[in-house]
């Protein structure tokens, strides 16, 4: 087990800290209304009258985002919900895995699947990624039978590359060719700050060979824990009777008050507010960070997602700074505790996320001065 | 796989459904106030700072809920909030069973949880029960070094027999002496109208190798899907981390509502109802099912649960016979549904909970029809 563990407890909030969206600004009113309504009208035949696979309206509503935000054209009955991206990974690690299977994995990547499939007794094959994405190449030479992969094709985790078009149809012809499984996971797909983002992997899986998984973690709230699986028909059943078996959906209340949330437009809404004001902050973390650490880093800024990449001249211990920092209250992540073997890229990854603009400034002295 | 998938899916509701609390008598309106007052006060960062294990004040109380009612002294810190029972069977299955491990299961005994352990790659050796439980005797014979026992002491599953305390000191001292895992499904565990039930198993547990799984399901919401499993202390750090890996603790609202429900003394209050309730609507059935079927039935009566039994002194084919009723738009269960080889009992399981006492003879001249 790598040692992110240690960094990553969230409690409390603290400045920089990963994977959360802007606390300020969920629609806490909006929401507790939505809440209520819905629990007045909650009957008890709705409750226990659920399908394991999840609420029927809000599978509709993300299948119905699914074609319009990401090029995905599903029907309702293969988008299964989810207990958050992590519920998603135990249904497949229990469904598409035995032990001993190799897993072509992101290097860096996701830390949490990445240790969710080691300890599911996956082997996993470290893949180098470059400015296009997961090298396929390199991948396929390493383990050409791989089991499956899993990739974030629209924002690398957390490098923020895009996969790019050609890499896409190599790992679709790969997967098409071998039987493999490609999980797509769309982490931050909805945050794009520069230019048009490419559909998502799965709008191109004419084999059927791509799972997408979706969450509301970070466009919501990671409390709701909510999160979902389109999934190719053929597996269909199965995994409806693995979902039944050990992960039946959600709670129904929530699931309830996300569909009305997307349905009544709210989540449209959401995402755009949200979309200007990560732009906004990203840019006053940018700013503020050239101003107090000028030459001593090359800064690498995704053109999505929710955080930048601070990589340190002077080429120091990573984890060693992010403890420091973390002394002083703050919570950059070490770029090297996403690593698994192989060269270790070292660098401090910094949400922007929960810094107001008028704060960033002085958030950035703080770390500023705890690194030193 | 055996066949009772397709005999209970629970949309909508029917007579004689099983596993169901009375849904007419769940408590809406104070619900739903319950909900709107947490929903309103719930902050963004009370939703990110969730503890992978659960909503403490849920765990506390529940801590001392089983203090009280079941004789099981655990800190806090030992109680995990899950998926329901099935959560907990998936929780237990990745942590505590690797694929070809042996599992000690009641037969008959809960088709859901067996299917999952046999998916999960577990080899089901299956025990039988007698009136005083699962014969730990034999199992010892059939599997002397089983990793895991899955058992129901305070109610058999379905039986409605309760383990007697001499197999509760022989299971717990195998256990020790083996170094194998016991799982305590403490199921119906709260309704019992006749006598004084048993502490649960966890409490004889010295030598800390049982766990207990508790669910909400059957006492206030199958739609909650919330349960929990009290972990050894040797084993907590393990499970909390499979559990936030795989499981993350469900919808933070439903487990503050509960917590609210408990800490308030509704729930105390509700479960004496219940079985208040349940009292009549049991004896109601009882007294409907002697009048429509006389001596064609010999009827178990188990002292506790939401259900009874229906044994044909004729012997017919009990999935035919459940078939014919389902036809009619009546839920009873075919008992042999619920064993697993071996000697195959025969019977139909009748739930009391959703039958008014006005409406049991209607029903039960129903299923009488339907069955001819």
């Amino acid at each position: 087990m790598a040692r992110w563990h240690e960094f990553v407890r969230p409690k409390p909030v603290r400045p920089f800290q990963m994977g959360l969206p802007a606390l300020d600004e969920f629609p806490r009113k909006l929401w507790a209304r939505l809440v209520a309504r819905k629990a007045r009208g909650l009957s008890a035949i709705a409750m226990v009258s659920q399908d394991p696979a999840g609420y029927a309206p809000l599978r509709q509503a993300i299948s119905g985002y699914l074609a319009i935000a990401r090029g995905v054209r599903c029907p309702t009955d293969q988008v299964l919900i989810t207990a958050g991206y992590q519920g998603a990974v135990g249904l497949f690690a229990r469904t598409l895995l035995s032990v001993g299977n190799t897993v072509w994995f992101e290097n860096p990547g996701y830390f949490r699947a990445r240790d969710a499939l080691a300890l599911a007794g996956a082997e996993i094959v470290p893949v180098p990624v470059d400015q296009d994405g997961l090298d396929v190449g390199i991948a396929i030479r390493r383990s050409p039978r791989a089991r499956l992969a899993v990739v974030t094709p629209s924002h690398q985790c957390p490098l923020g590359v895009m996969l790019s078009l050609p890499r896409r149809l190599e790992l679709l012809a790969w997967a098409a060719k071998t039987g493999a499984w490609i999980i797509e996971d769309d982490y931050d797909g909805e945050f794009r700050y520069h230019g048009r983002p490419l559909p998502a992997l799965k709008s191109l899986d004419d084999a059927g060979r791509v799972f997408y998984a979706g969450s509301f973690s970070k466009v919501l709230s990671p409390g709701l824990r909510l999160g979902y699986l389109v999934v190719p028909s053929s597996e269909l059943e199965r995994f409806q009777r693995v979902a039944e078996l050990f992960a039946p959906s959600p709670s129904l209340l929530d699931q309830m008050v996300v569909a009305d949330f997307m349905i009544e437009g709210h989540f449209a809404r959401h995402v755009k507010r949200m979309r200007k004001l990560y732009a906004e902050r990203r840019k006053a973390l940018i700013s503020a960070l050239r101003i107090f650490f000028g030459d001593e880093i090359v800064l690498d800024v995704p053109l999505g997602g929710m955080h930048v990449i601070a990589r340190f001249v002077a080429r120091e211990d990573d984890v060693a700074m992010a403890a420091r920092a973390q002394s002083a209250g703050l919570a950059p992540l070490a770029l090297s505790l996403c690593t698994a073997g192989g060269s270790r890229q070292s660098g401090l990854l910094l949400s922007f996320t929960n810094i107001p603009v008028e704060a960033a400034e002085r958030e950035v002295r703080r770390l500023h001065r705890s690194l030193r």
